[in-house]
């Protein structure tokens, strides 16, 4: 993976065909989708055998570009790709053995292979050209409290559960704020945020003495080229036991001034056994371990109503402004604009405090 | 390193030189200073030339076991140690350049070099026998919640700052249940805790996604052959932003039913900038993130007094227990006894809480 910036600095631009045979259509395979909504790169077709002849948007609706479905790898080296990328990321999984075979023959015919799966792909597919997403640089440092002093406001995308749209989110806050003429800038800390700003550190990859060193690290480079606004895209979440020690070195490694909360309408449980906190329940969490090291408030709450209609839509989002006495937007249905102004009200906010 | 363990399962003790040369006086030498105190394994000597002649209790008072300080490998060999271990912690970094050499030689006496360091020197040390200790289990899963199953009760030491003796009184509390006959186990996480029971895993050396899995497994493994309570060693602090990551993760993972909060009598800043939080303060927030997953009430405080005379000593232990109103003690100074009661007294909690 690369941690300078390359998308600023003139490199040629890719050509994806993302491959997610059978799986297109799957949540799972969010690196696909990401992609072809926020990428800078350009998606040539999706490769699904069993949505062959169709359209992205057609099979997975609300995407924001559209794409051709091909069914095999040969239709798609028609159409001339720089690189072919493995659109799923299974929780901690490995890459299907079919898919291994595809991979290698599009390496045989001078096609980049990207992943973003912890399992590496470099090793196994040897004299292959290939991007692991996932692994990080080899000088990352200890976190050392030099972000405290970063000039631009910082602010963070925090979930009630993982997987709840924090990425998303943290794009259409960007998006918003570039169209009123601020110079902001996405922090990738994800498989898919790196694709899409070909830039960052998928943090979950790194070594967890490191976690707090990297977020430090993003936000310091962002500073360099976003004086406006930095926002720093979110992992896992305080309450799903298998991430929150990402979430947490995040959250006091980027040294943000303040918080967004993605919540979304399910009350489905984070795991078995362990219930889905309400946003009211977690917001004094997130807001009392920042503040134990720098104080970063919840400004906004940002919710994901996909697959709601417009009532229910309206009904969630007013009940989630109710509750929890806060700015409430669905960013992808309506615009971010008022998650963007509560940002740029909150202030700057300084490391010290008495407890 | 091993996850097995070989401490049980009749593998020939270890006879350690510890290799310290000016530092063994120095705090950073805790991996010295716990083997010396808590190792199963023998000490043939220190090796430190600016403390040669002494014995290793009258530099550092307060150990419990004593050692023989010589000034160069040489005299060490002489000893008939079978490893020598670099008796250094230093916060991510990489050992002095001197020291290789030292350890060079004593690999090529045939000695096992021994190493917590977050560098491998495997690697630097090839054809060398070499335990390195922080090096992570290749098979580390990710948290499944399996381990809310585990029947022997689970308590964690947890901190208001890192370096703040959870180990030494998760050893204490160990030794306290097992003079009252108790099955009890000590779960390493840490690379003194490993070094001393030739088992654990150091979380901090894992990547970051699977922290929470590590301790999982140690805990799982752990309920095995310690029926009646296991005791996890905690680390870093939920208020030390460089280290929360791997608190949490920890704290989640181990699927506690009580925490043990760790706390001294110092007021320095946790890092620049970052103010050391009270008990008071910060007990809540370990019990509020921990209650997302599992409650897992603080029953007790364990206080590290070193440093302050007898009466100094017990003006804080009695402060801190009328602010925080729980049952507190320095488990070095006057045995774990009341910090064990709570423990015992602590009932098993549920995964599942309505929030």
């Amino acid at each position: 993976m690369t941690v300078s910036g390359d998308a600023a600095g003139g490199t040629p631009r890719r050509r994806y065909a993302i491959l997610a045979d059978g799986w297109f259509a799957n949540h799972h395979a969010k690196t696909a989708h990401g992609l072809l909504s926020y990428g800078k790169d350009e998606v040539v077709c999706v490769i699904d055998s069993t949505l062959a002849g169709r359209r992205a948007r057609d099979a997975v609706p609300g995407l924001r570009r559209d794409a051709p479905i091909v069914g095999a790898l040969g239709d798609a080296l028609e159409r001339g790709p720089t690189s072919i990328i493995v659109g799923l990321a299974p929780a901690g999984g490995r890459l299907p053995g079919e898919w291994m075979k595809v991979l290698r023959e599009a390496a045989d015919a001078g096609l980049e292979v990207v992943s973003g799966l912890h399992q590496r792909l470099g090793p196994e597919l040897p004299g292959a050209k290939v991007w692991d997403v996932r692994e990080p640089p080899e000088d990352v440092p200890l976190f050392s409290g030099e972000g405290f002093a970063v000039k631009p406001k910082v602010a963070l995308t925090v979930g009630t559960n993982s997987a709840i749209g924090k990425m998303t989110a943290t794009l259409e806050i960007e998006r918003a704020a570039r169209e009123r003429g601020l110079d902001a800038g996405f922090v990738a800390t994800g498989q898919t945020g790196v694709v899409i700003s070909s830039w960052g550190i998928c943090v979950d990859a790194v070594v967890s003495d490191f976690i707090a060193g990297a977020a430090e690290r993003l936000v310091l480079e962002a500073a360099r080229s976003s004086p406006d606004l930095i926002l720093v895209e979110g992992q896992g979440s305080l309450g799903h036991p298998a991430y929150s020690g990402v979430t947490l070195g995040l959250l006091h490694g980027s040294c943000p001034d303040c918080l967004i909360l993605c919540a979304d309408a399910s009350d489905e449980e984070i795991l078995a056994k362990v219930p889905r906190p309400t946003p009211e329940a977690i917001i004094p969490l997130y807001e009392g371990v920042a503040a134990l090291v720098k104080p970063a408030p919840v400004v906004a709450v940002s919710v994901n109503t996909r697959g709601l209609d417009d009532e229910a839509a309206r009904t969630f989002v007013e009940r989630v402004a109710a509750t929890t006495d806060l700015p409430t937007a669905d960013p992808v249905r309506s615009g971010a604009a008022p998650i963007l102004d509560a940002v740029l009200a909150a202030p700057k906010t300084a490391a010290s405090r008495v407890q």
